[in-house]
C-alpha cells in the first residue's frame, strides 16, 4: 500500500542527516551534558524542573477594542491560564494612532488597538497587575507600551519594581524577519539600550527583551538558523548593555527568549537543549558573567503558526499537540499553543480553550512533567543536540567575522540565508519531497466549515472617536512640553541624561499618544530601508 | 496561580515511583539493551524499523449491515489506511445468529453483523483478499469467522496460504477481563489448539492468536498488569501449541500481540520495550526457540478508549495524539487511533478520518519514524523499561507458582488484581489525586454537541430476514451432516483426527451459521461461570 513506502529523505527539517539508529558512542561524556539545573544547562534550567513550577500557560490574545481583549483575558484566566500575553493590532505595532490614514481598516483587526494610557487602562480593567505576569508582543513602539503599562500600575498603586512580565522589544529580529519597524536599526538599538538601562534599575522582575526566534522561523528559517540568529541577536543585546556601562550580571538575567516549535519533533527538543548550552557558554566565556542566572536561557515557546493548514483544520490539533509536547520535553518555561482555527481568523473561545486544554492534558494527564529532561541520555537526542549546537555555532562565528549581528543585518546576511531556506522548503513541498497532510497528500474535497471569530466593525470608529476626544480634552501645553523632551532626549546620546524611557514615561503620564511618540522617532531618526531589497 | 502547583504524586500510572531526574547510572550495560533488530529486541524488532516499513495504520471499523461496513472499509482504504480491522456486533461476538432472542436490539449496533458465509462475502465485496491484511476482533466464535474468511478467499481464488491478517482469538483475556465467552476455559483452549494446528500447516502468513492486553487494561489493569498478564497469556498459548506436538519455531512466529496505549507517556513507551525484552527471553530460554522470528514480539496497539471523555470531546484528539506517539516511539507494528467521538457512538467518517490523519501526521510530518528507537539510551526511559520488566516478571513468576495462567484464571487471581487496580484508580480520580481534564478539573458548563453516527434501525430486521431465508434455502441434509461432524470432532481429543477447524470450515462451506456452530459448542462443552463471582 502507498504509505508502507519509506519516506524519501532521512534528514531533519534543517537538513541534518539522520542515521538509522544511534547508540552509546553517539553520546558525549556526561560532564559536558550536566545535570538538570547545572552548567551548561543542557538538561534544563532547574534541578527539579516542572516539579518546582510548571511552565506558564500563556495564550497570546488580542483583538478588537481594549474591552474585547479584556474580556478574553478574564475568560482565559478563568479557564486556567497562568499568564497573560497581548497581541496588538497592526497600527499599534507600527506606531500609528487609530485616526492615522495608514490605520484604515486595520484597527483591532489582528490584535487589540492600544494607542493611549486610557486604552491600556481598559485593557487591564479588573486585573491586578501585582498578581499576573504579562507578556506584550510589541517591538518598534515597545517603549510607549511599557510606559503605559507602568502608568497603569502606578494607578493601581503597583510600582514598576513589582511588575512581572515580558516585553518582546526585539528589534534585531524585525530587521531579520518580521519587518515591522519605525526607525533604522541603530536608533532602534539605542532605544532598547535606554530601556535596558531604565529597567535594570527600576524593574528587577521584568524581562526587558524577549529575544525571539519565532518570527525568524516563521519567515522560513530552519531550526538551526532560528537557533543561530536568535542567539546572535542575544549576543547583540548583551553587547549593547555592556557598552552602555551596565554590569552584565545585573541585566542579563532579565533577558529571555522566545522560540518556535515546529513539526520535526526531535529536532525541536534538541534545539531547546542546544540553545541552553550555547547561551550558558557564551555568557560565561564571552561575557565573563559570574551569576548563574546570567548563564541560564529561559524561554517562551509557541507552536508553529506556519505549520497549520486551513485544509482539514482539526489536523492542526494534532500538530499543536506534538509541537507543545516537544517544547515541554525541551524544557520551556512558558508556552502558547496555537488554536486550530488560526489560519482562518483570530481564535474563537472554543478553539482557544482546546488549545489551552492541550497544555493542561500534557501537564496533568500525560505524566511528562514529573521528571526533569526525560529524554536526556537518548543516544539520538544527545547527538542531535550536539549537531544543532555545532551548526548554530558555525553561523555565530560567521556573524562574528562579519562584525556582529548589526553589521550582518545591515549587509542582509541572515535575511538572505532565511530566504534561501524558505525557497528550498517550498520547493520540497511542491515536489512532494516534504509532506504536508491535506496540502500535498491526503487531500479531501470540499471546504472545511468551522466557526470563526468576527471582529465588530464598529471597533475602528470607536477607537478613532476615542483618540480624537482624548486629543481635544487633554492639557495641550503639557503634551507639547513632554514631546519636546522626548525630542531632546532622542537627539542626545547619554544613557542616563538623555534616557528615552524616562522621557516617554513622562509623556505617557501627560496623555501623549502612541502615534505622537512614534512621529518624534520618525522625525529624529528617519526611516529604515531593508538592505535585502536595496 | 492554581496550576503552578506541582502535581502531588510522582509515580507512574502503575505506581512506579519516579525520581526527579535520571542519569547515566540508571542505565544497564548496552549489551543487555541491544541494537534495534537484535536480541533481546528492547530497541525494536527490525534494525531499520519504520524506514523498512511503517507501522500499519489499521482502524477498527464495523457497524450495521455487512454492506455498511464494507462501505466504511472502502472509505478508509481511499483515505490512506493500510490495513483492515473488523469490529463485530455483540451477537456475533457471543455466537448468536441475528434471529436468536438474545440478539434482539443488538444486531449491527456496536459492530457489524456477520453470521454466515454470505455475510462475510458482503463484508469484503470488492476487496481482493490477496492484497489486504485483515484483522478480526473475534474470540469465542473465532473459528467460525476465520472459516468464513477462508471460504470467501476460496471464492476469490485465494488459498488460505495467501491470506494475511490477524485473528484476535485470545480467550484467556476474555476470562480475565473482557468476559465474552461461549464455553468454559479448557474447551476454549482446545478450540484454539485445533486452530493453531490447522493454521500452522495451512496459513503461514496468518497471525492465529493476537494476545491482547488491550481489554485487560481497559478493564482497569495498570500498565504493569497489562504487560504481565498479556505475556502470561502468551506463555499459555505457546505451552498449548507445544503440548499439541507443534514445533515452537513453526507456530510461535505467527503469534502476535495487542496492547493498549494509555495516558502515561513514558510508561507506555517503556511497556512496549519491556514487552519485547521479556518475550525474547521467555521464548529463547523457557521454550528453547531457535528461530529469531519466534523471539520477536510483534504488536498492534490501540489508543485507550477508557481514557477518552464525553465532556469536551475534542480534548480526546489531544489524548489520542500523545498515545499514538507513545505507541510509535515504543515501536508498534500496527496502530488503531480512537476517534474523538467514540464515547458517544461509533465514529463518523469525519472523526475517523481525523484519527487516521493523526497517524499520518506522526508518520509523515513529525520525523519520528526516521530513526529506530529514538528514545533508546534515555536515562529515564531505560530505567523505566527495567522497572516495568522487573514488576511484570514478578507477576509472571507468581502465575508460574499457581500452576500457569489457566489455573490462575480459574482461581480468579488476575481478575482480583485488576479489580483492585480499577478500584484504586477510581478512588484517586474521585479524590482529585489523579486529574482527568473536563471530569474532575477544568470542567465547563453545557453539553458538547458533536455530530454522531446513527445506525439504521432496519439493519436488524434485514439481517434476521437474511438468516431466515438462508436457513430455508440451503441443503438441509448437508447442514445436518456438517453439524454432526462438528459435534463428533468436539467430543474427540486428537488435534489431527478430531480437528475442529477442519470440521467448522467444512460446515461453513455447507452454509452452516455462526449460531449453529456455537450451539454445538454450548451443547458439548457446557457454559462458563466466572470464578471471580463464585
Amino acid at each position: 500500500m502507498a504509505n508502507d513506502m519509506p519516506p524519501r529523505r532521512y534528514e531533519t527539517l534543517s537538513g541534518i542527516p539522520l542515521k538509522v539508529a544511534y547508540g552509546p558512542s553517539d553520546v558525549r561524556p556526561y560532564a559536558e551534558i550536566g545535570d538538570p539545573g547545572q552548567f551548561p544547562y543542557t538538561r534544563g534550567v532547574h534541578d527539579n524542573m516542572y516539579r518546582g513550577k510548571l511552565w506558564t500557560m500563556r495564550m497570546f490574545a488580542g483583538y478588537g477594542s481594549p474591552e474585547d481583549t479584556n474580556q478574553r483575558f478574564h475568560f482565559l484566566l478563568k479557564a486556567g491560564q497562568t499568564g497573560l500575553s497581548t497581541a496588538f493590532d497592526m497600527p499599534t505595532l507600527m506606531g500609528y494612532d487609530p485616526d492615522h490614514a495608514r490605520s484604515l481598516g486595520e484597527v483591532g483587526r489582528e490584535g487589540v488597538s492600544v494607542a493611549s494610557l486610557e486604552d491600556m487602562e481598559r485593557l487591564f480593567h479588573g486585573i491586578p497587575l501585582a498578581d499576573v505576569t504579562t507578556s506584550m508582543t510589541i517591538n518598534a513602539p515597545a517603549i510607549f507600551l511599557l510606559s503605559a503599562y507602568i502608568a497603569v500600575g502606578e494607578m493601581q498603586g503597583v510600582g514598576p519594581n513589582r511588575l512581572r512580565g515580558t516585553l518582546q522589544n526585539d528589534m534585531l529580529k524585525e530587521y531579520i524577519a518580521q519587518k515591522e519597524w519605525i526607525t533604522p536599526i541603530r536608533p532602534s538599538m539605542r532605544i532598547i539600550r535606554d530601556m535596558l538601562v531604565y529597567c535594570t534599575k527600576e524593574m528587577p522582575l521584568w524581562n526587558t527583551v524577549s529575544i525571539s526566534g519565532y518570527h525568524i522561523r516563521e519567515a522560513g528559517a530552519t531550526a538551526v538558523q532560528e537557533l543561530a540568529f536568535t542567539l546572535a541577536d542575544g549576543i547583540g543585546y548583551v553587547q549593547l548593555g555592556v557598552e552602555a556601562g551596565l554590569d552584565v550580571d545585573q541585566f542579563a538575567p532579565r533577558l529571555s527568549f522566545f522560540f518556535d516549535v515546529h513539526n520535526d519533533f526531535f529536532e525541536e527538543v534538541a534545539k531547546f537543549r542546544a540553545a541552553r548550552r550555547i547561551w550558558a557558554r557564551v555568557m560565561r566565556e564571552r561575557f565573563g558573567a559570574k551569576n548563574p542566572r546570567s548563564w541560564i536561557l529561559r524561554t517562551h515557546a509557541q507552536t508553529a503558526g506556519v505549520s497549520l493548514t486551513a485544509q482539514q483544520p482539526l489536523n492542526n490539533v494534532v500538530r499543536v499537540t506534538m509541537q507543545a509536547l516537544a517544547a515541554v520535553l525541551g524544557g520551556t518555561q512558558s508556552l502558547h499553543t496555537n488554536s486550530y482555527d488560526e489560519t482562518f481568523a483570530l481564535p474563537t473561545e472554543d478553539a482557544v480553550t482546546l488549545a489551552l486544554r492541550t497544555q493542561q492534558i500534557i501537564a496533568e494527564e500525560s505524566g511528562v512533567a514529573a521528571v526533569a529532561d526525560p529524554l536526556g541520555g537518548s543516544y539520538f537526542v544527545e547527538k542531535l543536540t550536539d549537531e544543532m549546537e555545532a551548526r548554530a555555532m558555525a553561523y555565530i562565528h560567521k556573524i562574528d567575522e562579519l562584525g556582529g549581528i548589526v553589521r550582518a543585518i545591515e549587509e542582509g546576511y541572515p535575511q538572505r540565508e532565511i530566504a534561501q531556506s524558505a525557497y528550498d522548503f517550498q520547493r520540497a513541498v511542491d515536489s512532494g519531497e516534504r509532506t504536508i497532510i491535506g496540502i500535498n497528500k491526503y487531500k479531501t474535497d470540499g471546504s472545511s466549515r468551522i466557526p470563526t471569530l468576527k471582529i465588530d466593525s464598529r471597533v475602528e470608529s470607536l477607537q478613532i472617536e476615542r483618540i480624537k476626544t482624548l486629543k481635544k480634552e487633554r492639557d495641550a501645553h503639557a503634551v507639547k512640553a513632554a514631546l519636546d523632551e522626548v525630542r531632546r532626549a532622542a537627539r542626545g546620546h547619554d544613557p542616563q541624561r538623555d534616557n528615552l524611557m524616562v522621557a516617554v514615561l513622562d509623556a505617557v503620564r501627560c496623555r501623549v499618544t502612541l502615534g505622537e511618540v512614534s512621529d518624534v522617532f520618525r522625525e529624529v531618526f528617519g526611516e529604515h530601508r531593508d538592505p535585502a531589497y536595496l
